[in-house]
C-alpha cells in the first residue's frame, strides 16, 4: 500500500512557510504501515492541483492533501475536490454545529457569516470533525484511491490525523508491517562511522536498508524494513542494532524515539533523583528551550540564567570580573565560574554552562567569532572544554546546544 | 521562468527530518524573480529519482535537486544523475583540494578514503565548491533546462545557493519581477480580518494575488504580484499596502522580512536606548531564545531568568511566597511580581513575565491546562493579562510567545 502527501499553498512554494504538517503526517502513517511515496507541494491553482490529484492516483491508494481550506477567497481547494469529483457544494449541519459549539467554547464574539462557509462541503465527502478548528476534514474516494482533505494549519491537522484518518486507515487497508529504528551518535563524523562499521554493513541482508543522517556534531543511523511478520521484523533489526549499538559504544548515546538525547538525560536524572540547571550565554536560552519543550520536565530541571550581558554574569551569576577581566569572557575559566555558580544560585547538583561567540560580529573581547567554551559541574567536580564551531551563527549555536548535551549525557551518566 | 526542487531522502518521506531546505531555496530563488512551480520530495531510488527529473524538466528551466550526496552507501544521486545525463564519474582535482584544506582548517584527523569519494563527480559537471563540507555542489544542463544538484546538510547548502547558484542563475536566466509584501496582524481571526478588509480586496485587480496565513495568535496578509516593469509593480503593491495597514492599524505590527516582530521590538528598543530582561516560567526559555537568534540582540537584552521550579520564583527573582499561596503561581499577581522583580534583577527598563501550565498534565496548584498570565513591566507600570490557550502543550507555548510579543511592542511603542 503507498501514499501521496500533497500540500496546497503558494505559502510554500514562495519559502514563507516551512511545510512540517508533511513530517508529521508521513511519521503516523508509517507507524500503521503505510508507505510514503511522494510529497508534492504545489500552488494554490485549480488545474495544477487537478494534475497533482491525477499524477498522485496512478501511484497512490491514498492521498492526504493539506491546506487550502480557510474561509477566506484565497481558498480553492473544495471547489477543485468538486471539480475532481464531479460533485457540488452542499451545507453539511455537523460544520454549522461544530462552528457555533467552538465559538462558545472558546468564548469568541459571534461567529461571521464567512466562519459558517466552512460548512459547505462536497456532498460525496464523509465529515472529520475538526475539533480544534472551523475548517471540517473531508474522506473521498475515486475509484480504488481514498482522498482525505485537512486543513494546513498544524495543530488542528494533527488531532485530525490522530483522531479521525489513522483509525479510518486502519479499518479501510491492509498494511504490511514497517519497521525503523534508529541509533543516535555524537561526536564522530559520517565517514570515521561509516569507515567502522563498514563489515557489520556489508554483512545486512538486502532487505533491511542502511541510512547514515548527519547532522551537525551527531549522526543517525536508521535500519528500515517492512514485510508481513512483525516479530521476525523486529528481532532482525533489534539483533543488528544491538550489535551496532555495542561497536559503537563510545559514540552512541541510545535509540532515537526511544529516547531525545534529552528524554535520556530526563530519564537518569530522574531515576538518580538529581538536579540540572543552566546558564546560558551564547545560547541564549536554547537549550532551556529544547528541554521544557518536552512534557515533564520540572521533575528534575530548575531552572536556568541567560546572563546576555558581560557584566551580568558578576552581578547575578557571581562570575568574579577579575577573572573575565584576565581570561576574557569566553573562557574555560569564566565557563566553568558559571557553571559552579549555576549549581549554587538553583541549588542543583549539575549545571551547563556556555559561554561564546556566535557572531556575525565579534563581541567585547578578542575572541574570534565560533569560539565557545562549554563547562558542566557535577558532584564529582567540573569539566569543561573550548570549541571553534565555525562563522555561521545558527551553526554555532546548534553545535554547542548538541555539544552540551553531549557532555551532560557523559557526566551523568558516570556512577 | 520556472524552477522546481526535488528534494532526495528516505528520511523525508518517513517523517523523521522537516524539510527546511525547499523553504529556503524557494524564498531565496524567488528575490531574484525565479518561481517555484512544484517541490517534490522522493525516495533514494533510482528509477523514482529518474522519473522525477523527467517530470521536472516538461515544466522546469531549473530544476534544484539537494541531498543524496553523502560520502557512503546510501547515497545514489550521483549515479543517476550519471545514468539521467549519459555520463560517467571521474575524479575532480579540485574535490580532492578542497575535502584535504577543509580537514586542515578544522584540524580534523586524516581525511578518510571515503572522504574522497566526494571528489568522484559526471565529466560534464560545473562543480560548484563547498567550502563548509566535503560534497560538492554540481551544475548540469539537459536540452535547455539547467539541474543544480546540492549536498542536503542545510548550512553547506545555504552557502552554496548563495554564493554560487544565485549568481549562476542571474547570469545564466532572463528573469521578471516577482514582488511580496506581507502585512503582520496579531489578535483577530482570519474570518474577521477578511471581512474588515472586503471592500479593499475587491477593489484588488485580478494579477495582485492577496494571501491569508493565519498560524497561532496571528495573521500574515500577503500581496503578491509579477511584471517586467519593477518600479511600477513596487508601486502598486506598496500604496495598496499602506492602506491596509492604515485599515488595519489596531493589530497591524509591521511588515514581514523588513522586520519580524523580534527585529521590530529590537529596532524601537534600540532607537530608544532601553532595554529588556524576561522572567520565563511556562515558556521555559523560548522568548530569550526567539530573541538571540536574531544577531545583535546584546545591545537591548540583557537577560533572562528561567525560575522554572515555583520556590526559585521566591529565592532567585524575589516573588513573596505568600503572594504564590494567596493566588496560585499561575496568577495575574504572580506574573506582575515576576515582571516586576526581573526589571530589578537585570536592570533594564522592561520586563516580559510568563507564568502557566502548558500541560499535558496539571500542575501543583488548581490551574487548568492551558491558563497562562502574562505581565509587561515598564517605566510606565505594568499591564497584565490571564489566557486559556487550550490543551496542546505546543500551541499552548506558541500562543504565549507571540502574545507576549504582542504585548511588549504595544508598551514600548508608546510615548
Amino acid at each position: 500500500m503507498l501514499a501521496e502527501i500533497i500540500t496546497i499553498g503558494d505559502e510554500i512554494l514562495i519559502g514563507q512557510i516551512i511545510d512540517t504538517n508533511s513530517a508529521f503526517i508521513s511519521k503516523e502513517l508509517n507507524k500503521i504501515g503505510v508507505k510514503i511515496y511522494q510529497i508534492t507541494s504545489i500552488q494554490d491553482d485549480r488545474d495544477h492541483i487537478l494534475q497533482a490529484f491525477k499524477d498522485a492516483k496512478k501511484h497512490a491508494d491514498l492521498v492526504i492533501v493539506t491546506g487550502g481550506l480557510g474561509p477566506t477567497k484565497d481558498d480553492i481547494t473544495k471547489q477543485t475536490f468538486c471539480d475532481f469529483f464531479e460533485d457540488t457544494l452542499i451545507e453539511d449541519q455537523s460544520v454549522v454545529e461544530n462552528v457555533t459549539q467552538l465559538f462558545k467554547k472558546y468564548q469568541l464574539n459571534k461567529p461571521l457569516p464567512a466562519n459558517f462557509l466552512q460548512a459547505m462541503v462536497p456532498s460525496k465527502a464523509t465529515i472529520l470533525t475538526n475539533q480544534y478548528g472551523t475548517a471540517p476534514g473531508m474522506w473521498m474516494e475515486k475509484d480504488e484511491t481514498v482522498f482525505v482533505s485537512l486543513p494546513g494549519v498544524p495543530y488542528e491537522m494533527k488531532h485530525l490525523v490522530l483522531e479521525e484518518v489513522l483509525p479510518s486507515v486502519i479499518k479501510r487497508f491492509n498494511r504490511p508491517y514497517i519497521y525503523h529504528k534508529t541509533l543516535l551518535t555524537y561526536g564522530l563524523g559520517e565517514s570515521a562511522v561509516a569507515e567502522r562499521i563498514a563489515d557489520w554493513e556489508n554483512s545486512l541482508p538486502k532487505t533491511i536498508k542502511l541510512a547514515y543522517l548527519p547532522s551537525l556534531g551527531k549522526v543517525r543511523l536508521r535500519l528500515s524494513s517492512s514485510g508481513e511478520d512483525e516479530v521476525f521484523l523486529k528481532e532482525s533489526i533489534d539483533s543488528r542494532m544491538e550489535v551496532l549499538s555495542e561497536m559503537l559504544s563510545d559514540i552512541a548515546i541510545g535509540f532515537e524515539d526511544e529516547t531525545s538525547i534529552v528524554g535520556r538525560i530526563a530519564h537518569i536524572l530522574n531515576e538518580k533523583k538529581q538536579t540540572l540547571s543552566l546558564a546560558e550565554s551564547c545560547t541564549g536560552g536554547a537549550i532551556a528551550e529544547r528541554i521544557t519543550a518536552e512534557a515533564g520536565a520540572s521533575s528534575f530541571f530548575m531552572g536556568s540564567i541567560v546572563p546576555y550581558k558581560t557584566e551580568l554574569k558578576t552581578q547575578i551569576l557571581g562570575v568574579p570580573s577579575s577573572l573575565i577581566e584576565e581570561y576574557s569572557v569566553v573562557s574555560i575559566e569564566v565557563a566553568e565560574s558559571m557553571a559552579v555558580n549555576s549549581c549554587k544560585l538553583f541549588n542543583t547538583d549539575y549545571a551547563i554552562a556556555t559561554t561564546g561567540i556566535a557572531g556575525p560580529t565579534k563581541g567585547d573581547g578578542k575572541d574570534e567569532v565560533g569560539t565557545v567554551c562549554i563547562a558542566i559541574a557535577s558532584p564529582r567536580g567540573i569539566v569543561s572544554e573550548k570549541f571553534n564551531f565555525g562563522n555561521d551563527r545558527y551553526r554555532v549555536i546548534e553545535k554547542t546546544i548538541n555539544k552540551a548535551f553531549e557532555m551532560i549525557l557523559k557526566e551523568i551518566s558516570k556512577n
